[in-house]
């Protein structure tokens, strides 16, 4: 086991680099056998990780107590049984999945002879900062070994026993396969994650999965690339032509079914021509399921002027839920039972607003037209942009990626929820027969073919 | 035409980024058609372009006499007819490539009725810096425009009038089909690279094309992704059972025929076992073309043991190209006639030294056995890991891609040579028919069926 103990973080990370390299040489076969011995210790070893578990709830008690953690972090720590089966499924089911290295997405012969391939590849070495939830150092472990990647895990301390536990399980079918021990490291103190940011050269990509802030500061401080994401600012849209009901629906299931997770909805926007006949049936829908509607004029007037509960709010005189919305509304993941309400006056507006104030993720159009999806989905630029359907559905399980180490805004790949098709990069194989650029250079200068070559 | 002389930079960007949503819109044929009619407009403006280019290079030659540019810089500035009739071909070319945008890379029926497909889409809006060449302004507008995106243009002072006439060609043809002005912006003044480096937001992404410190400076300054390499630091590793010939005529090629090219090698890695044999032939046809051998210890001892010139080099008796390597030559970028060389023992040795030291651009093996490169190909983390072939392929127009935005050593996408495929990202399209997902959570929740679409 990778003890950070005593020796420094550079070593590690430079035995980690070099592991990657034993990684990447491995058979599409080996990395699935692996993986199913993961599967195997952690099973074997359920009593052991159980009894670590109540240890790490025992001492995360205390910190609840003195405020130290809050409880979601409490709640998300405690395993059990069922918990473990299905995190050994989970893992189990990474093997089964299609290897996502060695895919060739280009084939061309360049002349006669020199043939050019581009063929997916291991990233090299992922570090993926967490808290609390102990599941994630599986899940992450067999995703970036599945794909050839070494990972370093630096997990939260409230976890720090059932980690330990768990990632023996994975070394031991490291070193029953044979393989480096460094080909996985867990990290257990915060100083690391600054060695881990300024390791360019050595850490190919940075996961940090926890707060914004934990994420907006590893952006801030290190060259290099981080996939993930700050906030999750979704948007609905209403078009003139929805159903209505659908609407109602959406809105409801995208905002209250898990009003924590980054993909559910902080902006609703209805076009004015629908808003009068939409917005006092999705206010009574969102006020029953305790939503505050942070309306701006055109929609609190229309909110408001429905018969009412004869309760006064602070600004309504019917809906103790509904307040006029503040320009910073539009900016805020509430990551609550709170939603912004604006009525727009066309596509375009919708469009723009999402442009300008969402934050890249997930939204969703409600339209009876596909041209008008169309264009909604040309122009928004967001991973994922949706029609019909709640933006709670951005989630690598629910995409079939069997699982995910995250879900990335980025603009550049990967994109969107990240499994094991995110986690791989790709090399250009040129393979020739002594071919020198100086045949086809200056005058009499042979021509290249590029012809494409059949898969 | 924009003209940032009065305007602030951010109300520039912000119409940029607006500019993004109106090509993101349009049709493959509507930007195919901008393009023919950017090469038409700079066709007909022959005389002037280059009436432009005579006053730059009268500036030019007075910079050039005080030192203030290089005289590549000066060489690379001039047009000529010819130059410019390779630069509207060049143009029309790219409207002549297979489309990026729209293609379908994944497909998937999540539940009755809904789909989901990951789809290439523009990436936003593009900034470029560059350098001296004013042929990369179209090269660049029109990859740009052709896969959808909005490219900020910040070209060198040396060759403003020229830039400015070709801006005024690019501008005619999206006034003509009614694009905003802003889906090309061309800067000017060196204080602008500040606000761009600072608009993340705005900008999605950043090419640097010119000097390495540019390039590092752009990297160190910026949270905006960054395409492209500070160093090309590419090897040639001759393995035991090589042709000895085919690794001559492979070296020279890479090293000689164009040393400042970023794909030119740096480092030589021989097997021990053929270094007797292959060594003295490759200096002797190195030291011909002017090339200087900075050797390890077995190396040099290998070329001085051969019978040589009567003149007395400063550290070989015979050779006055040879020198010992000393440890930083086998991490400098020499972009000259200098190669390091070094004999290692085995195929590990040589992966572990290209790993270590090189910049992931690109590297080749010599070798006569397929297995051998394919450890050799999976091993090596660079963009291009070639076989039998000189490393100086590694270039967007020898690829089939019709021309490049630049080379990107980064070990996520786009990697190598980037033509418009690593111009696009992609969106996932999720459509549905008011699926929610409460319906697939808790107890009797509905299963997903993940049922791949034929395409």
């Amino acid at each position: 086991m990778t003890s950070t103990a005593e020796s420094p973080l550079f070593e590690i990370l430079t035995a980690a680099k070099r592991a990657s390299t034993a990684l990447a040489s491995l058979s599409p076969a080996q990395r699935q056998e692996v993986i199913e011995r993961m599967a195997f210790f952690i099973d074997r070893r359920v009593d052991e990780i159980l009894s670590a578990n109540k240890h790490d709830m025992q001492r995360a008690a205390k910190l609840l107590e003195t405020g130290e953690i809050s409880r979601s972090m409490y709640d998300r720590l405690k395993l059990d049984e069922n918990k473990l089966k299905t995190i050994v499924e989970g893992v189990r089911q990474v093997s089964t999945l299609p290897d996502p290295v060695g895919a060739i997405s280009l084939a061309r012969e360049l002349d006669d002879g020199l043939k050019l391939y581009r063929v997916t590849s291991p990233i090299g070495v992922i570090a993926v900062i967490f808290e609390s939830r102990p599941d994630v150092l599986p899940q992450i472990a067999s995703l970036a070994i599945r794909s050839g990647n070494v990972a370093i895990l630096k997990g939260g301390k409230e976890a720090r026993f059932t980690l330990t536990v768990l990632f023996e399980c994975l070394q031991q079918a490291l070193g029953e396969k044979g393989l480096p021990s460094q080909s996985l490291v867990l990290l257990h103190k915060r100083e690391e994650i600054e060695s881990i940011l300024k390791a360019d050269g050595l850490v190919d990509l940075i996961i940090p999965r926890g707060s914004n802030q934990l994420v907006r500061y590893v952006q801030d401080n290190t060259r290099i690339p981080v996939l993930g994401h700050a906030e999750g600012l979704c948007a609905l849209y209403v078009h003139e032509d929805a159903d209505i009901d659908m609407a109602v629906k959406l809105a409801v299931d995208a905002k209250v079914q898990y009003p924590a997770a980054c993909n559910a909805i902080e902006t609703l926007l209805v076009h004015s021509t629908i808003a009068g006949a939409y917005l006092p049936k999705v206010a009574q829908a969102l006020f029953a399921k305790g939503v505050e509607l942070r309306a701006d004029n055109r929609a609190f007037e229309i909110i408001e002027s429905e018969p009412g509960a004869p309760e006064a709010g602070s600004e309504s005189k019917k809906f103790p839920l509904l307040v006029r919305s503040k320009s910073e509304d539009w900016t805020t993941e509430f990551s609550d039972l709170i939603l912004a309400v604006k009525v727009v006056d066309s596509i375009e507006e919708a469009i723009d607003h999402i442009n300008q104030h969402g934050s890249n993720h997930t939204d969703t159009i409600v339209t009876a037209e596909p041209a008008t999806y169309e264009a909604f989905f040309k122009a928004v630029n967001s991973a994922g942009v949706y029609w019909n359907v709640s933006t709670r559905f951005a989630d690598g399980f629910r995409y079939g990626f069997g699982a995910e180490v995250g879900i990335s805004t980025n603009k550049m790949h990967p994109r969107g929820p990240v499994g094991l098709e995110g986690l791989v990069t790709y090399k250009y194989k040129l393979a020739g027969k002594g071919h020198v650029v100086e045949d086809y250079s200056g005058e009499n200068a042979r021509q290249f073919k590029h012809r494409d070559i059949d898969l």
